[in-house]
């Protein structure tokens, strides 16, 4: 089973990776699977704040930067319609197809792009066959424009196949800032799903390598906190003030030194700050973003309160305020091993498949176990499967890129694991 | 002694007052001078690059930041003669009044404004009045614009009096960012001055008082310093990083650690700080920019030493490379006790003077030390002279301003200084 | 096959436990263990720096620690050519019986005890009935008096079995400071050993259960540093001094905060600190002690390369010198997966055995691994067996007990072992 | 004026010099006190408890201290009336001697020795000539011994001379750790005193030299803490520890970062450090001693609120507990200049004086500061006199002598400047 043709596949991904968008803004990305769904023909598109809890979004971006992609998005045409319903960081689609009785089987894809300038090198295929991207500054440097590709390519698949029962594909947004996938899973259209898959491509396994359902994707959470003081000149009468600079170094010296833990690894890092003024004035104001990792959700949270306690005993101690802010988070899900099990029997009998590894460990965190772990709250299963990819430089650089010869095995695995689930429904 | 009248003293400030421009970026400015210069008429007019030693400045900022000032500019008509002479960071002016035999009198004035947005009030008389700055951001909140209409009215004032002898007057630029006063103390013209005044308004004094010439200005050096470390996944791979977060707070919580001094007053402040990219990643660069000062020249040596230390030391604590820049920097001179003494007989005999004060402490940094070094260095006198003026709110206030009525008072101050001082030649 | 009476175990133990003696300072415990070989009789007795290789020795005491225990072991009638042997830090003993052609297999028990004041308490059974430690501030509270108990058994035990081949007993001195285990595994004694056996009670495991061979015991390293600055009077000049206070300080901040690892667990601690001499004086000397883990010999270098690394910047921010110096060290080994199988089956086959447990993670530190090390890289096979046994509390607690039924139950599974790998030599 | 015989003096510095105590524990040096009164006779000796307030007492050592020292004292013949005055920490005397009406002249001498070895040179003439400290570990090394001689010298000159009035010599206990100025001040005896002397000899003067008054001791106080967290083991489970180290480190480092004040000079410092168990161990408990300074009580004070600030959140950030408490203090009090001046006009006509110095700044801390407050706040007049010494070695050093040359010369300015008041009365 496939999509009718791998050229259209890579049409499809390589139009996906012209127009990257990132997190909340994936206004035109939106609009282009809208229209795909309504070519291919579907019971059911539920588009923006129709497919997500409103109130369970994470990390949405200010007024002031969605603006320029809605903008943008306008500009390139898209439908009012959408536009109105993705507005103010709505972005994504959940698609609906009833093809009879039988189980609800779903798949996630996600469709954000990350920010990042994509290489220009004459070796770097998509500068070369002219697909790199045109908004400046951002890059396709994860895969997710061939997730796309296979979530659309899967559907019309499963479409044209014998399948009986409902598919549904859920068009993620906003997933590497960890802010999408919470409000996905509270949007409604999971609470019937028996068994959800969902897909990645690479991460180092090469072109016909299928992974059949990773473990120990890392809990996370995703903090900001500003330390307010209270400014004074620094030659002057440094007493007068309330120095945020030093809370800060204070919270981050002390962050890295939260206890590592019995139980399991943890993780915590401050990859960014920024402020004060001028060297002459105590700083009235330094943020900084934060993460915390664990092995186990519990783990995480271990680290996250020790992480807030920290952060509020270095404002105390130079006579600032502090409000920790969580952005994102996402617990630790594993993929189920009955589902991991019938993914890997399908995936060898997929042309193309020359290696089939029942499970690894994830190593890095993915807000798709928000939705795992409900579909397993309600009984259902879960698994989040790999589809290997020659990748010629890491994920997250500017020289990213895959084999488009994978899509349409990923299609393949993924399509005939929801018709073989709907063949074995009790 | 008096320029023509205080009405002409009121409009040039205001016309200085709306046209703010910060360091090294003064480019309306020094044309404004200059054609005031060439109206009142002297002997020499060194422009720019003419007035200044090109080595010597510091904290020039980079092409990116002078060439909107540049085009600004250029696009207010200012003379194309000027702008090449003060392009690429050689603002400021020094004019050369030539009247007989006699000793070389120099004054000092400085012509920044610093970053600060003005006050829309209508109780703020700029707003009310209709000379509120119009390069939004920018602002003359410390006085300045009244410093150069006293340099010229001074120049005006000298020249139509008994006065035998050489007036330079110096306008010098980047004074707040302790960058201009070296390159103008080497620039050639300093040199043969026999005595030099430099004045300064408001300070909390009223206006009718004077003070004959401040002490204890603060030794002052402004750093930069960026922490190079290596990027690395905060959650698969910390330990391939180096981590200048880590390297920066490391430092900060030691800078301010810097033993106290046994021969007075130190200080030391890290006032700005950004860096990283992610708080998923190691953070790969974080820049911070710091102050250090001391009660004396030596006592800010110490402790710029003591912190060039703690940055080497908390950069190689974390792996990471650091160079410390020193971007401003200006050394503790007093004022000479005979020349203030001359000034404080001259400003009782001055039309509206109630109060003169020998001396105070100034107990910040004013980069007019190194013009003052270099005369007292040839056996010359200096005196730093305070204006009184009654300032609504302190200086470098959104609502800053100046009681326009003393800057005749500074001119006959300073004017008949020149001329007392012509008349005592040995 | 055991011991000729539990009853003599029992004694056997209860005597050493009278008599604790921390690491390199066994001299009485030594002493008696010769005391029990010549009873038993054995083909070889090597005593002290016969048994050790006097150079990789780590953690010796200075002579001012050990004399004070030499003294009391002569008072106690410790014969002079033992004390001669064992002198300058050279406790234990290595046994040597010789009975055939076979292979050589080795046992591996500790002798030292710790410093902590035994319970007092009624419910204590050594202090109910009357072989509480008679060396105040000392006590076997982690069960090495059972572990030689149970080494004589078994000696005495192989001895009178149909056991073809050579068994070694080696005791060795300074576990517990990871001083101990280098010298004896570079002794000599261990080159010919086919298969080693260590063993230690309890660590959570009851009475009746045996766990084959352990697994993950933690790399380990034992650090002392002495940070040196220079004094000065804290009110009148403290920039005179150098500060052994605030070198020591943000080298204990740094610590903590040595990234963790993508390869696994690492741990860091500085346990304790002493330092200065008034309030008044800046620090000149602060010393710490400090240890650092991992899960795999690798893992515990990295952090201790990292620790030494912030140790150097902490007393170069602050002027000062250190010299961290390792005090005992231990890598990491595995029990070999045939040798545990082989004893998990003998295990089973003993009376009083009712659990046998493959494997457990080991989660301490223990510098048998150097044996170990050794006799893999020879090609022989070890591994580390625990004997569980009832305690009331925790080890390194001063109610710490074992259940004295486990002795016999740990001589017949060592005992077994060693006869059932004399039977199958190849 | 003078005591009988220089001779005696030198007697008297020297058996006291011979028997040096630390503070609170002064047993035997009050008694010898007491004897050298009664032999002069005064008209009333209060001891001990009832020459202080004993609640105002601070840095009072622990009785297991304060125990042997009083032993040591009952062993020497201390008469057990004088021992039962002063036990508990109760050490002192105040001497009164009326002499008709006039004003009461206040005398604060102090009675305290350091720890600290003295040196066995033969260059150091303590040792040279038999009164070097039989006290091992403990040593007159400020000057105290002098003090006291002069103190009973200045009583006895009083007595022999026409003065007329009161005189009151204040034998203060503790001061080198600040712990018994607040309590003889508030003892009642300084209500009634209208002028009060206080002296120190050396500080850099040599013999000959007088300085009439001093300026500007700091105000100080000394405090302790101890950090209280919960040990773990360090490499099973550092996360179930609190851990003590880590919390000071971070009060360490932020204490010294406390910002500088605009109103003078301040002063911190960790003077002394101590805690933990062993290298594998979460440190359960650190203890640490610390100072502030300022040139005011209010600077002090300031000083004192932000050091505790910094050790709650230090504490707080590990979650440990942690109660500062301050074991002495002293504010800042001038020599009033009146009296000063008068000082100075008696010691020009002193024999040897060859240098009267008006005033100097102290530039340490000295709790006679606590009586000059009350006598100035009673609107009487205080002066603390240096009287200049030749000091081979700085104070506080193994080898520190006195000039005995010097004692005389100090007691003839004190006892003709007592005399010149009451002839100055009102």
């Amino acid at each position: 089973m496939a999509y009718d043709t791998p050229t259209r596949l890579r049409e499809l991904r390589r139009a996906f990776h012209r127009h990257p968008e990132p997190g909340w803004r994936e206004f035109q990305t939106t609009a282009r699977v809208v229209r795909e769904l309504e070519a291919i023909g579907v019971d059911e598109i539920a588009v923006g704040r129709e497919a997500l809890a409103t109130d369970e979004r994470m990390a949405v971006p200010s007024d002031a930067d969605l603006e320029p992609w809605l903008e943008r998005a306008r500009d390139a045409g898209v439908r009012e319609d959408i536009l109105e319903r993705t507005a103010d960081g709505h972005t994504g689609v959940v698609a609906v197809l009833e093809q009879g009785s039988g189980p609800t089987v779903g798949l996630r894809v996600d469709l954000d792009a990350i920010s990042m300038a994509e290489s220009t090198a004459d070796d770097h295929r998509p500068a070369a066959e002219g697909f790199r991207s045109v908004h400046d500054g951002y890059m396709h440097a994860c895969g997710h424009d061939g997730h796309i590709a296979m979530g659309l390519g899967t559907l019309k698949a499963v479409k044209a196949s014998e399948f009986e029962g409902t598919l549904k594909v859920f068009f993620q947004p906003a997933e590497e800032i960890s802010g999408g996938g919470k409000a996905m899973a509270a949007g409604g259209y999971l609470d019937d799903v028996d068994y959800l898959l969902a897909v990645h491509v690479g991460l180092d396994h090469p072109t016909g390598e299928i992974v059949a359902g990773v473990e120990k994707p890392l809990a996370m959470a995703h903090l900001t906190a500003t330390f307010e003081g209270a400014s004074a000149h620094a030659g002057k009468a440094p007493n007068q003030g309330a120095n945020a600079m030093q809370a800060a170094a204070a919270a981050i010296q002390n962050a890295y030194a939260i206890p590592r833990h019995a139980d399991g690894m943890t993780r915590v890092n401050v990859g960014q700050i920024e402020g004060g003024t001028a060297s002459n004035v105590i700083a009235e104001e330094v943020s900084i973003e934060a993460e915390v990792r664990g092995e186990t959700t519990a783990l995480m949270e271990y680290t996250r309160t020790e992480l807030e306690r920290v952060l509020y005993a270095a404002a105390e101690m130079h006579d600032c305020d502090v409000t920790p802010r969580v952005l994102g988070e996402s617990p630790r899900v594993d993929s189920h091993p009955a589902l991991r099990s019938l993914v890997g029997d399908v995936a060898w009998e997929v042309p193309g498949v020359d290696s089939v590894v029942p499970t690894t460990d994830l190593g890095v965190s993915e807000d798709v176990t928000y939705l795992m772990e409900r579909v397993q709250a309600n009984n259902g299963l879960a698994s989040y499967v790999l589809v290997g990819t020659d990748h010629p430089t890491n994920h997250h650089t500017p020289t990213f890129d895959i084999d488009e010869d994978s899509l349409e095995i990923g299609v393949s695995v993924l399509a005939n694991t929801a018709i073989e689930l709907s063949r074995r429904r009790p």
